[in-house]
């Protein structure tokens, strides 16, 4: 319990699933944070396509309502939020473009130039740019931190970084996309077909309408870039990784799997020798790495601590929300 | 990279397995260590019933292994060397005693009102005294951690407190003690008796000659009572926990569940509402909690990151010396 108060102000940038997660995260916890903490996390800003609002004593829960109802579109930028409104903290969690890394990227970049901490769940900015990007924060005397960009609620940067510290770290391996698992779990135990799964998926909300980055293994490429840059210091992109997904994985290849003690998972695995590779792998069933549904998991191998195995929830908005809340106590603690 | 070096001066207190663990981690890692964190560990003295050592300048690789060889015992006490031999750290890795919690309660009393930080990998002074450890430690202005206390390499304390930092915890499930796991694997993968499987794990050194305080639970209890004080804030001991150990469980109960669909497991049960239960519990074959032979694991439930699991080897020397290690690194980093 900590009786001296720090005013944390935050912006949001980028207000659609996540975004929404972290302003609800705050709102239930704030109490409890600042009691454990000693930090009073205040939203002084977000800004999204329907527009961006700002207030420098803490946004109220109406203007935030308005907001989101599109009838409150204010009258600046989300660079102008992130540039003039003084705060200490830029949340960003615009979608993801792994191309352009845009507008991410434009947007950490201004708030790191303009003295801001930055968290962030965009995994774009962070597989294109990991490098430059930490050495602009590192020039500004300010930290960039991307637990959320990795397996959501799940922990993994900051396991290997704090937990496992003064470990070295020869490989991660793991299902870091929660629709391929779903998918490759459901036809294995319901004995369906690939585009059965895939359209009921879809109608769940568990895939998108465009499934291709996730089922042709590009978004866990993108998050093995991640782990490779931010663990294991490389300085790789998406086009290091060596990319298969589960497109082509048949019912009787699952069925020959199973017989021999085996599931088939879209498997992300990378090494301190600089090998990337995504791709659908052989998994005994008695391995960790065998979890079902949309779980993700990682098995970090290290010289001291053995194999360490994560699982969590990889998606959902208060799980990413979490890893975001953890990344800024971090921060102050 | 950090140029700025620290001198960090380590006294390791009971130089058994997990003490020799210590050192050994520190002379492999040293160099690597000064590089990524900046600090330099030096070992500046080691007692254990063999004798005493120290140097300020840090112990010379000859003097350890003669006190190891019995041939160098030195002339002070353990306590004369937490109390003046001029230190930073204290790890203390003397054996546990859940009833008394010495010798290892008096060593960490000594350090903390020495000055010292203390790291240990000691169950019994952190079940036994908790609150008044850490009430002592924070009076002096000095940390106490025992991230090795349990589940050895595998982290947990260190997981919910920083990684998972703003979460509420609602339960910690999990297999803490993996001799009985080991036990328990064996019988079910091999259809063979209790008896044969324990004197067999004791033969290659997975169980003790006397194996009470493993196969009757009291080794996970001591682990849960330390989960309790310091996840959930209890102030509980080992009287609190309602214990059942392995030592009934029948090769029919094992082939019963496998019928249905599940394992056996001795699990660790502790939540919010202050219940705390050790004993054999069915375990669904595709729930994350069933790892096999030696392995420890642990669900962590809680109220935003849902359930994280986490696994790891629960014990050996490396291991939990790679839990104290990054127990020391946390404190300067």
């Amino acid at each position: 319990m900590k009786t001296k108060q720090k005013t944390v102000r935050i912006s949001i940038i980028g207000f659609g699933y996540v975004g929404n997660g972290v302003a609800e995260v705050i709102r239930r916890k704030r109490e409890a944070i600042a009691s454990k903490y000693g930090i009073d996390l205040k939203v002084v800003g977000i800004a999204d396509l329907k527009g961006v609002i700002a207030d420098e004593q803490g946004l109220s829960e109406e203007a935030i309502q308005a907001l989101k109802a599109g009838n409150n579109p204010g009258d600046m930028t989300g660079l102008e939020l992130i540039r003039d409104i003084e705060h200490d903290v830029m949340v960003e969690t615009t979608p993801t473009n792994v191309e352009t890394g845009e507008p991410g990227l434009t947007h950490i970049i201004t708030a790191l130039d303009s003295g801001r901490h930055v968290v962030t769940s965009n995994k774009g900015p962070i597989a294109r740019d990991y490098r430059m990007l930490m050495d602009l924060a590192a020039k500004r005397g300010r930290e960039l931190k991307f637990e959320a960009s990795v397996g959501g609620a799940m922990p993994i940067i900051s396991l290997v970084q704090d937990n496992l510290a003064g470990n070295g770290v020869t490989s991660i391996k793991g299902i870091l996309n929660g629709t391929c698992n779903y998918i490759l779990t459901r036809m294995a135990d319901e004995n369906l077909p690939y585009e059965h799964v895939l359209k009921e998926a879809q109608e769940i909300g568990i895939a998108e309408t465009d499934p291709t980055k996730d089922v042709e293994g590009v978004d866990t490429a993108v998050k093995l870039v991640i782990l490779a840059n931010s663990v294991f210091g490389m300085n790789a992109t998406y086009k290091d990784v060596t990319v298969k997904g589960i497109t082509e994985i048949t019912l009787d290849a699952l069925k020959l799997a199973d017989d021999a003690g085996y599931v088939i998972k879209l498997i992300g695995d990378v090494d301190s020798d600089g090998r990337l590779e995504v791709a659908p792998r052989l998994v005994p069933k008695d391995d960790p790495l065998n979890v079902c549904g949309t779980l993700n998991v990682a098995t970090i191998k290290t010289d001291l601590a053995g194999e360490i195995t994560v699982i969590g929830k990889g998606a959902g908005p208060i799980e990413a929300a979490s890893a975001v809340l953890s990344d800024i106590i971090g921060l102050y603690s």
